[in-house]
Order: C-alpha cells, then sequence, then structure tokens
C-alpha cells in the first residue's frame, strides 16, 4: 500500500471511520452550521468567570498542598471502563474508538484515570498522595435540555490514607473554594452521608442480588430530581416518565419501601464514619454541612462517606423558569478502585465539581460582576499614516490599555459600526490636523463627548475614561 | 427495551462500541496501567509553566483587543471534514463516532470549528471579528517518539477583513508573547511567505493535476524535517522512509525540481502581499521576521500570507539528544474557509501556537524557574489533638502559606518520610509539652537544623525559612 503523508506525519488507515468513503459519493457536501447536541460555543463572559473560578481553585489547592497533575483524555477503554457508573451496561455512556487492537475511551471522570496513574506510578508517588486536576469529561448519553455531553471538572483526591481527616477537609476546601468565588455560607451546603449507610439499609431489607442493589441506587440517587413519589415507583414496579419511556423498577415491596423513607428520614448519623468526620468538622470549625441520608452517589465504587455540594440560591434555566438547581459536585470515599489494577493496598477519598455548573450557577448571582475588557479604537483615515496611528497604538499597550487600530477596510461610517458593535468605550481620530498638532481628537462612545487631548495626556485621559 | 438510568441520566445504546460485548466473555478484565500511545500524563512542573504561558497569551490578547471564545471539543464531521489537512484522504487523522445518523469528530484544529462558528453565527458577530481560543485538539495519527495524538493549542484570528495589517499584527503578537515568556530576540524567529508564491510556482512548473500539486506541497512541507536531499526523492519518483515505508513522489521532471530550488532560494519576496506585510513591519518597527519561500504549511487551506515561528535554540529530545526542534506554530491568510457553508464572504487570517511544544522547549530554557510550592507539614502525635494542630494550621493558611497536618496514617517516622519525599521545606513539631509552652518546634528539612518559635512568631518564621 502506498502511504501519503500531511504536515510530516506519516499518515495511516484508521479501521473505524468510513465516514467519507460513504460521503464520496456525493456530489456535494453541505456542511452544517449547527452543533451535535449536548455541545456547546461558549462566550467569553462565562469564560472570564470560568477563569475567575480556576485560578481560585488553584490558590486553594496549593494553599492545602495539593499537587497539580494532568492526565490524558484517552485512555484505554479496559483501564476505566471496569469502574464505569454503571456495571451493567458498560460499553455504553462513553465514546471509544478501536485504535489497532485495542479500544480507547475518552475519560468519563477524572478518578478512574487516577487510578490507573497511581497504579502505574505506585512506587514513586508520595504516600499519601494529594493531587488535584482540572479537565474536560465526555458522557455519551442521551442529551437534553441543559444536559451536555462535554464538562468541565475540577477533582482533589486523597490517595493512599484511610485517615477520615482527609474525607473532612476535601469539605473544607470545596467551602474556601465556593467562598473566594464569592458564595456566602447561606449560598451552599455540603451534604454528608456514608455508603455504609447504604450497606446497612440494604442489610435491612434483606436483598443481596447485584441487579436489585443497583437499580435501587439508581432509584434514590433520583429523589433530589424526581421526589419522593416518583422515586418511590422506582423502588416498586417501574416508572414512566414523561416522555413515554418506562423504567422498570426494583420491584421491592411497600414494607422495604417504608424501611427505606424511614432511613431517609434518620436525622441522626448512624454510621461511625460521618460521626467521626463531623467531629473533625468540629476541630476546624467547619459548621456549612448537614448530615442528609438521602444523598446517595450514583458511581458504585464508593465505599465510606460521600459529600455532596448543593447551592441554596435561585438558579434560572435558559427559558427563564427558576429551577431546583441541585448539586455542582460531591464525592465520596473509594477504598477499592486502585486494587483493580492488582494487588495494590490504596485507599482513596476525593471531591468532584462541575466547573460549567458552578459557573452557570454564579453567572446568576446579584453584584457578580466580571466585565469584559473592550478596546479604545485608533480610526484609520489614510493607510500611509499606519505608522503615526502604530506610535499611538504602542504608547496604549505599553500602559497596558487594551487597544487596536480599526482592523477591517471600511469608510469612517463602518468604523464606527464597528466600534460600537464591539463595545469600545472610546475611538481616537488622528487626522493629518491632529498629527500636525499633535494631539488626538477622542470621542467617549458611552456619552459621545468628543474632546481634544495632547499626545502626552492621552493614556491619562483613557485611563479616566475606563 | 427497558432502560435503566445512571446518574440521574438516562442511558442509551450507543452503536458504535460494541467493546464490552466481546470483553464479557473473559473471566478477569487484567487492566493495563499504560496509556494508549500518542498520549500522556503531565506533571506539575510542565504545567505550572503551561498555566504562566497562557496567563501572558491572555494578557497579550486583552491588550490587543481579541474576543475570548470556546468551540467544544466535537463538531459535526461534516462541518469540518471538509477542510481537513488532506482532502485525498479525508476520512483519516481524526476521532470520529457515529452518533444517532450523523458522524461527529473530535476537531482536530480550532480554525475549522472557527469558521462554522463564524458561519453560524455571521449576522451577529462584528465584522472584523477579532477571537482567540485556548483549546486540546485530536489527530489520529501513527503515534511515534515525541509525536503525540492530543495536544494544546492556542489560536489568534481576524475573520472578515482583507486588511493586511491584521496578518501582520498576528506575528506582531507571537512576538510579544513569546517576549513576555521569558525569549529574547535571538530565541525566536518569525518565517513570512504567501501561498500565492506557490501558485505561482504551480504555473512555473506547468503543473495542474490537484493530486501533483498537493502531494508537491507535502513534500515541500518536509523540508524542514528531511532536509532538500530527501525532499528531491518525494519531489521525485519517491521515497523510502527508515521503517522501510514507501511514499510515492510526485513524479516531477529534473528540470522542474531545479525551478523549485531556485525559488526557494529567492532571498527576495517576489509576492505583493509579503512586499505589504514587511511595511507594514516596518510601521510596526517589528524586526524579528524574515522572509522564507520554503516554508509551505501543510493545510489546503490557505491562500494568501503564511507564518511560521520558529526557535533558534537548541532542545534536547527525552533521550538527551540535541533536536532540530523547528516550529512551534504558524498560520496564515484563508480566505475561501468560511464561504463553504454558503455564499459568506468572510477573508480571514489565523495563527497558532503549539503549548505543549512551546512548554517543552521553555522547560529547557536556562534560567527559566518556577517553582512548585511544597508544603509546611504539621506532624501528628495524638490524634485527639487535631483541633490544636488545625490552629496553626489555620494560622499559616491565612497567610497564604502552603501548608498541611501530615494527611495520613503513619508514626512520626512515617511522617518524616512523607514530608521529605513531597519535597516539604519544614516540618512543625506540635507536642503535649509545645502546647503548654504556646511554642513549636520547626525543623527545616533542608538544613535539618531545629529551633523553639513562639507560636506568634511562626508565620514569619516560616516566611523567611522558604
Amino acid at each position: 500500500m502506498v502511504r501519503a503523508a500531511v504536515c510530516g506525519t506519516e499518515g495511516r488507515q484508521f479501521e473505524s471511520v468510513p465516514v467519507y468513503q460513504k460521503m464520496k459519493n456525493k456530489k456535494k457536501l453541505n456542511p452544517t452550521k449547527e452543533l451535535p447536541l449536548g455541545f456547546e460555543d461558549r462566550q467569553e463572559n462565562e469564560l472570564l468567570i470560568r477563569d475567575f473560578v480556576i485560578s481560585n481553585i488553584k490558590e486553594v489547592m496549593i494553599k492545602y498542598g495539593f499537587q497539580y497533575l494532568e492526565t490524558p483524555s484517552f485512555e484505554y477503554t479496559e483501564s476505566i471502563g471496569k469502574f464505569l457508573p454503571d456495571k451493567e451496561r458498560p460499553g455504553e455512556g462513553v465514546f471509544s474508538f478501536k485504535d489497532e487492537n485495542k479500544w480507547l475511551s475518552l475519560r468519563y471522570d477524572l478518578t478512574a484515570p487516577l487510578a490507573r496513574y497511581v497504579a502505574k506510578n505506585f512506587n514513586e508517588i508520595p504516600k499519601p498522595f494529594k493531587r488535584y486536576q482540572l479537565g474536560t469529561v465526555w458522557r455519551n448519553e442521551k442529551p437534553g435540555p441543559g444536559r451536555f455531553r462535554e464538562f468541565l471538572q475540577f477533582d482533589a483526591d486523597y490517595v493512599g490514607t484511610k485517615n477520615l481527616q482527609a474525607d473532612a477537609e476535601l469539605c473544607v476546601l470545596i467551602s474556601e473554594i465556593l467562598e473566594k468565588c464569592g458564595l456566602e455560607k447561606a449560598d451552599y451546603t455540603v451534604k454528608v452521608s456514608s455508603r455504609k449507610l447504604t450497606e446497612k439499609l440494604f442489610e435491612k431489607l434483606k436483598i443481596k442480588s447485584k441487579e436489585q442493589i443497583l437499580t435501587t441506587l439508581r432509584a434514590l440517587d433520583k429523589i433530589d430530581r424526581l421526589g419522593w413519589n416518583e422515586t418511590q415507583k422506582l423502588l416498586g414496579k417501574g416508572r414512566k416518565d414523561k416522555s413515554g419511556d418506562y423504567t422498570k423498577g426494583a420491584n421491592l415491596n411497600n414494607d422495604q419501601i417504608k424501611i427505606i423513607e424511614n432511613t431517609l428520614k434518620n436525622k441522626n448519623p448512624d454510621s461511625e464514619d460521618v460521626i467521626e468526620i463531623m467531629k473533625i468538622f468540629e476541630d476546624y470549625n467547619f459548621k456549612n454541612y448537614k448530615y442528609d441520608p438521602s444523598i446517595i452517589r450514583g458511581l458504585e465504587y464508593y465505599t465510606g462517606p460521600i459529600f455532596e455540594v448543593n447551592l441554596n440560591f435561585d438558579v434560572k434555566n435558559l427559558k427563564g423558569q427558576t429551577i431546583q438547581f441541585g448539586s455542582i459536585g460531591g464525592g465520596g470515599r473509594y477504598d477499592n478502585l486502585v486494587s483493580n489494577f492488582g494487588n495494590l493496598d490504596c485507599p482513596a477519598t476525593g471531591i468532584s465539581i462541575g466547573l460549567d455548573r458552578l459557573v452557570f450557577a454564579l453567572m446568576q448571582k446579584k453584584d457578580f460582576k466580571l466585565k469584559s475588557v473592550r478596546p479604545v479604537m485608533i480610526c484609520v483615515f489614510d493607510k500611509n499614516n499606519t505608522k503615526k496611528y502604530v506610535e499611538i497604538l504602542n504608547k496604549l499597550r505599553l500602559c497596558n490599555i487594551s487597544s487596536e487600530i480599526y482592523p477591517g477596510e471600511g469608510k469612517l461610517k463602518k468604523q464606527m459600526e464597528y466600534a460600537n458593535k464591539i463595545g469600545s468605550p472610546c475611538v481616537i481620530f488622528y487626522g493629518d490636523d491632529e498629527i500636525k498638532k499633535m494631539e488626538v481628537k477622542l470621542r467617549n462612545l458611552k456619552t459621545g463627548d468628543e474632546s481634544s487631548v495632547k499626545i502626552e495626556n492621552l493614556v491619562n485621559e483613557i485611563k479616566k475614561l475606563i
């Protein structure tokens, strides 16, 4: 076979992409301008708030002594597949490719790749190992309004310790991050429970079939979204959702469902690990938590304390309706995950925050201001004077003033339309007359005011104006 | 079909992932700890330098008046596929999935998604539209040493203008970014040429077959890596590489190859657009560029000026061998890309920097220091004293001193091993005696010195030490 090469890289056949073979037969491609469902473009305002959140996260992480790590987007499917949320449907929910003879998957969380990293570097890493990571994760799920297939996540984990101080400190550090981002204590709650409680519950319920346990867990994980009444259906025979889809229930009887209801109502923590964590919270003088046995966490790998971070203020969806926003993240202890890679004794605990969701909520907080800077624009009267315009431009940029020479080709009217469109605070006219007088005309685009300014005063005048 | 649900999200069948159907039959999964070829874990040192580079980029972008934008990782294949580097092999080189009835691909650059974004938002965006983006791109190419399938890229583009000042300013801004990152003028060169020159060359060569043109372009794009002698083979009959793979050549005759050689040697720009850009460089007093007709750029969509950013200092590969590092990025004018989505007149120009490559090179620059902060550790003598330890911890953290209480469960010897392993600058002993005296013992882990410090002086003592 003859191989061609592009961009200095040898090409190769890729088995699972027969896309164009089909397309070739069509005469004209009509590329769509739309995005696939579950993906979206993000604008400056959102990105700036996200950057602000991320820089707060990094500061707190350094202060708390965590190491910064990044694992790649792809892992061998077998390395992360075993720990998928739902073992019953392990091939679903992820984006996978066949590569040579093995399957690769885009990570669906940052925990499974961390377990792989720890196993790979087990002898080199300190124990305990405290790492944080920021990264995109992908879930190939049925997209819907507000449901995405790509998320930016922040994770912090303690690996290699059973010390519950680690679990407690995760809750403390998340609080510090949220408050650095401008939230007040009343704005959020860290909910705490334990997977051990759930295990005890299953003993009381006398169900042992793995399938029934998992179906029950999944049902309970939905209380937040569906409420107790609908959840009861999922615990019983099953439930038909609005779209008409029927979800088979866990087939519990009324007595069993009653036992669950009572457990969830119990306000006193009935689990040693939760009691210990609450004691450590006291040592930290950390009060912004709530014991809540109804938090479940969907992932099967948890073995001890579990947490969920909830926002308490109103959030509106894109249609302007106030919605029950629910959790922006959570986590818990997963003492057996790393041992899947061999006989490695490596208890661990971690927490994740969904940054897109957090940013979405923050954008709606009153008094949350982060304005994007728009450039001062220098008008172009004569291309031959570019050198002169650049002199002004460099003066401004040297003082870190966002600025540009009109980058298009239009006449003055078009230039002004452009300046208004981008939200420029002011424009500078520097025509032949002004050049002679060593001054510029400065027009404030908010007020329309225009004034002559000596070149040497320009920076100060503009600083007053922006 | 019964549908189960995980994590509050309805699941669904995904056609192209039959992974586990096969795996299920095996008795035990043996998850590998290894990463697929072409992907890698990144450590703190590299990530901190990357953050430094990114924050410089953002500062410069704001100063130059660019808008921050983010498009998602996935696009419909038809939206970006048409603009793949190599139209002859359009299904290759990208990671694609079948989704319902359409194919999705992970973006292979940030330009094709920008064209899609501009087409989608054509009526809303300002014209010209100046945007920058930071994001991962994926290429499903044959991985090899130092060749990755996932890259972090920075792109800046001017969309909707033919004004060559845009092209010139891209070169200026890249220089400002590189110098902000610590490079000196001698460390890098911006090479400039024009696709128009290449077109003229093809007229002289009298070749018109698209296939021959593309093969010639691809061959020329390799001069940097292969040198002129090997490139000549690719221009002629063909070339066998070290691995034994044979690449068919462009089948040019000796006269044609001679014409190419002469064109590439010509030191005087023979293209109007390059001459105009050079004049604008003069207006900007920008000198760190070089006209170089041998730069080609692999992508087919370029229509005018093209640029390449090269580093001039020695870089070593992972084996310690000094290598020809070559370009860290480049770009050019692509006046017809957006019009693929319909009759949109939207000339554009842009530049990309490969951040992983830039960071790799920066890490090898002498005098480039960015140290990771490691936490001060408070030893644990008695868990019941946690509250006391937290008092010390909060004092330090309030002053932004990276610090932690030993997070594991070991005795003092293990605690000291841990502190040394993580590179802690000092440890704090706060036993019963010290608590009574309201002081701590502070041990400097670099010198081994130990001293008693009053609690009220602790922050200052530690600040001296780190």
